[in-house]
């Protein structure tokens, strides 16, 4: 067996020319993450204090105080770097930002510790705890992101200062867990260090890497629950309260991970998990992991995955519930696990060859991580429900955590910087290649080199997509091509066509895609298909959504929102059957397909009498509704109604 | 002005005769009493730990050991203690119980220290920390309830030992709170005492221990917060970790209460804060106290409160949220805040004379209240969901606090002696008097005594509601009788006639009530009205429950349970022209009427796909379900499907 294993196209070959995600790049470099700079430097008035920099300072003796924030702060740092990395190696040169990060980079190099050890917050608070609580320490988890950054750093710029602090970092980590005799047994209370040691490992060849990373992958869950004895430690020292009562499956330590059939706990824990697991099951040839990936990703995307692709069903605890139950107005769903349903099913994608992989991940960009940041970059929800009514969303309330405005940062602060790494990092989700096979399976206008079947092939994609399914691919290369152009045909696509250079295609489907041998040493293929708005059933156990419809176009979910509609949305109805008309504006939200359709509301009139219940009749009136992209919702007016699955009317 | 003051007819002249509450008069006396004692003092083995008596036993020095149970654990002992009270002056002398009570007061006698304290929690655990975190500390909420037991008991039995032990506390309560300087100025964190104390100048004619009721209400919520001001103090020790950022909304002290014109904060808090202010109204004759009163329950009853008479849509904190947030999935809805609307309501309608304020008492009682107790008198549900789906009612999320299930005893047991003390002391519900007046609010067969325009009149009232609205009442008197029967009629009365002794009656009402005028020495009243089973529709403006019915029939609300109706209960459509079908069934629920009817359901078929979303027609299938009373919900099979809201077929 021989998966399609490292098969990613670097970043830095990967350019973006698409409009509709070229607002988010500039975004990325010209505000997030300078933005993100002054937040993480405490350089901005009323936004929440991160001491994230202080602390590396404290931590490397160049300032006195307090350790400050989330027992995870330093990831906000690492993950800003990465951003910064993918940035880089994207979109070319930035000698601003990479001031920026080489003062940072030197920061953290002070702040190790001459063993590697890398975690502020144990450092300055608690030197002797360390990995003594690693369900709730964060340290590897801290450690991962580290890694993570230093790779995608590392690439952008050839720089080698943090691939060898991690490196130090990761070389402690193999010297202090392990299966032998007198090492620790514990693992990631947090997955996200084992993706980070396969990074390590690929960019390095350091084998070890690879295998501590496979290490934790199969002691996850084994024997007795690493968790519950820790915490019998006569020190112990609970970190978060809600954690009493400690449930393994929260990290997914319940079973061995090979045994593990249902996506549970923590979303973000098991989406970075399970992206890992198939990390080392490439890497390692190991089918059993492999297909134990493909079960979780089938329950997970199957039943407990909501329509805008985002997961995690309970706001208590951010995690997965059980099959079906997808309530829309009180769900978590962050922006991170949705980062990391993507990071996972394109893992499984490139692994697989199957198409069908990144439909999901597609529907998680387009919908939950862009909406998870403001159109001006600079606010974030970490929550993505699919139903707001503000009025309700209040503190010391269930609904705590639903916000109805974006916010500008947060005390923990996981989800601003995860976003802004993914946006920068976006064309590792566009393209990716086998030695004689090059795969598109996101339709960003783009421009992409590669090399197939051994000769470089340069790529011109234009798209036209979520807008209209039009694509033209310009490919050529300086030498007579060879092997296989793939392209992926999107499960929305309707009387998909493909032309090569004039002539039609047949349309026969390989795991997904339409296979163009490449010949030549230039062609012209085109790729069209009708994407109309549409409605959306969901499953009818589902009892949330059931006698709902949702509309869709191409890979975006569409949202009712007040300003354009009134309040009260949840007494909307709509026909099936109703017309949907799309409308381009190039005056709203940027540039977007809004659409109008006839519905029909509830009156509120007959309830004058201020009475909750009665035998008053239903009665209906004619209204014009107009949806826009779920990812924009809240950009306009704040603190208003959002809704996107609608009443159906029979 | 003068209101209605003190115009409850005492329990032992109010005997219960009916079929439909007799089942529960049984239980009380019977299984509910005894068992709870069993409870208390730690027999069951298959029952979480009580420690309630224990903790007396510790108090008192007749045991060694540590506190142990909730901080208010004391309350379940004064709960059952006034149960017993209720129902030995209901039903009749029972010597057994009369014993254990007895012994209770022995020992309860004995736990008090010399200056009148009484609190387990503080004696054992804290004797320095007595009246300082008033917020957490429940020691005023423990000194109310102790009253209420004091009089009740002492009413029932005319032994005095208990009522000297509570006046004793009440002093020190005297002493030690109050609004002249030296006196601490705090007031209890859950309103309870004050009630408790109006009942202890009621029996007692202490007038200070009024004054101190109309304190603690008038120096609510004045100036700075006294909470956030208590927590300040060094050595504040945090009871409730959840009481962190603490919102003075929660108890009701975010205003002078009589500036409040929303219902806020912990739904039980409110409704006993809210009783105690009509209690202070009505003894010293306080207009605008009793308009807040008025105004805070039209926005409970009007806008927060549930079909089922429930109030606290917040499962976290059990609180209120905001107007017409009504989810029925995760609610909280406790029993104890029911009983508590039951409480106010009674108040509001005997003050002034308003029918109304019944129609919501009656609908707590006959379905939330009811609800919190198994047929077998031996579960409880704190919380009571209109809607369940047991798979996803699952610990460690957002909808733990929801069980799908009755449970044998709660570590923080309000509730089970809570409904116990409501169902013993049902009378005070059924009627009441003014000087020259007797009304009749709920229809429940009984026997009733009162002494009307100077006479004694005696009532036997047969009734078969909520089966049938057939109500027949003889009124006698050994002398000439005088004076008013006024009788309630019900919101859901269709065409209702009243004839006496043969003769038709104008059905004109006066405040929701028929007038009726006692004459001779025996009369006959017959009150009958159609009373079949509807659809009710809630105000639009409930999101949660707009383009929806429910069953009611008469008080009752209906409900489908999956052992009825199979599984997913969320994909049923039912039309509002259905024809509702009743059938009386002895055999089922101890005898009740069932109601069948047509309805739809999406078919599950076209998605075998094990997909969660698709462009897959909605296709229905016709069905006959079934619905019981919501009160009977889960008595059945345990574990499964309820519903009492469904989807409307337009």
């Amino acid at each position: 067996m021989k998966y399609n294993a490292n098969s990613s196209i670097p970043i830095s070959d990967i350019k973006i020319t698409d409009e509709f995600w070229n607002k988010y790049r500039d975004l990325v470099g010209k505000v997030i993450i300078p933005y993100q700079w002054d937040v993480l430097n405490d350089r901005l008035e009323d936004v929440e204090t991160s001491h994230c920099i202080e602390n590396f300072k404290i931590a490397a003796g160049l300032s006195n105080g307090k350790f400050e924030g989330a027992v995870f702060q330093d990831t906000d740092l690492a993950k800003w770097l990465e951003a910064v990395g993918f940035y880089l190696a994207a979109y070319g040169c930035d000698e601003k930002l990479e001031a920026m990060a080489d003062e940072a980079i030197d920061l953290i190099e002070k702040a190790q510790q001459p063993d590697g050890y890398l975690d502020t917050f144990f450092i300055i608070n608690a030197p002797d705890k360390k990995w003594k609580n690693l369900c709730e320490g964060h340290e590897l988890y801290t450690a991962g992101h580290f890694m993570e950054a230093a790779v995608a750093y590392y690439e952008a710029t050839g720089k080698r200062k943090i691939i060898d602090v991690v490196c130090r970092l990761a070389d402690l980590l193999c010297d202090v867990f392990g299966k032998e005799e007198g090492k620790c047994h514990g693992y990631p209370g947090h997955p996200e260090v084992e993706v980070g040691l396969v990074k390590l490992y690929r960019v390095t060849g350091e084998k070890k890497y690879l295998d501590l990373a496979k290490h934790f992958i199969d002691i996850r869950g084994v024997g007795d629950n690493y968790f519950l004895e820790e915490e019998k430690q006569e020190d112990f020292e609970r970190i978060f309260p809600e954690f009493i009562n400690y449930d393994p499956s929260y990290s997914q330590s319940h079973l061995p991970v090979r045994q593990q059939k249902t996506a549970e706990g923590h979303a973000v824990r098991a989406a970075y998990l399970y992206s890992a697991m198939a990390d080392v099951a490439v890497e390692t040839d190991d089918k059993e992991l492999l297909d134990a990936c493909k079960v979780l990703w089938d329950d997970m995307v199957h039943r407990r995955m909501y329509v805008t692709g985002s997961i995690g069903s309970s706001g208590w605890l951010e995690r997965f519930t059980t099959d079906y139950d997808l309530p829309n107005d009180c769900n978590y769903s962050e922006s991170c696990a949705s980062i990391g349903l993507a990071m996972f099913g394109k893992r499984m994608g490139e692994i697989t060859g199957e198409a069908t992989y990144f439909d999901e991940v597609e529907r998680a960009l387009y919908n939950t991580v862009l909406s998870g940041i403001a159109m001006d970059g600079k606010g974030f929800f970490y929550v993505n429900p699919l139903e707001v009514w503000p009025a309700a969303c209040m503190d010391h309330t269930s609904r705590l955590h639903v916000k109805s405005e974006r916010q500008k940062w947060f005390g923990v602060a996981c989800c601003p910087p995860n976003i802004a790494r993914t946006l920068a990092s976006l064309g590792q989700y566009i393209a990716y290649k086998s030695k004689n096979k090059l795969y598109l399976n996101m339709y960003v206008s783009s421009k992409i080199k590669a090399e197939v079947s051994g000769k470089e092939v340069r790529l011109d994609i234009k798209s036209e997509i979520p807008w209209n399914g039009k694509v033209s691919v310009h490919v050529e290369s300086d030498e007579q091509m060879e092997g296989t152009l793939a392209l992926r045909i999107p499960y929305y696509a309707k009387n998909p066509k493909i032309s090569v250079s004039g002539a039609g295609l047949d349309m026969k489907q390989d795991k997904g895609y339409i296979n163009i041998t490449l010949s030549s040493t230039s062609m012209d293929v085109s790729f069209e298909f009708d994407m109309p708005a549409r409605f959306v059933h969901s499953n009818p156990k589902v009892r949330a959504d059931v006698g709902k419809l949702a509309i869709m176009k191409g890979p975006l979910v569409y949202a009712l929102e007040q300003v354009d509609n009134g309040d009260n949305l949840a007494n909307i109805f709509v026909s099936g059957k109703t017309k949907l008309q799309e409308e381009f504006d190039n005056n709203i939200l940027g540039g977007t397909t809004r659409i109008t359709f006839n519905a029909q509301r509830i009156k509120e009139e007959g309830w004058d009498s201020g009475k909750l219940y009665g035998e008053v009749e239903s009665d209906f009136e004619e209204v014009k509704l107009t949806a826009i992209p779920y990812c924009y919702w809240g950009n306009r007016q704040k603190n208003e109604e959002m809704l996107v699955w609608m009443k159906e009317k029979f």
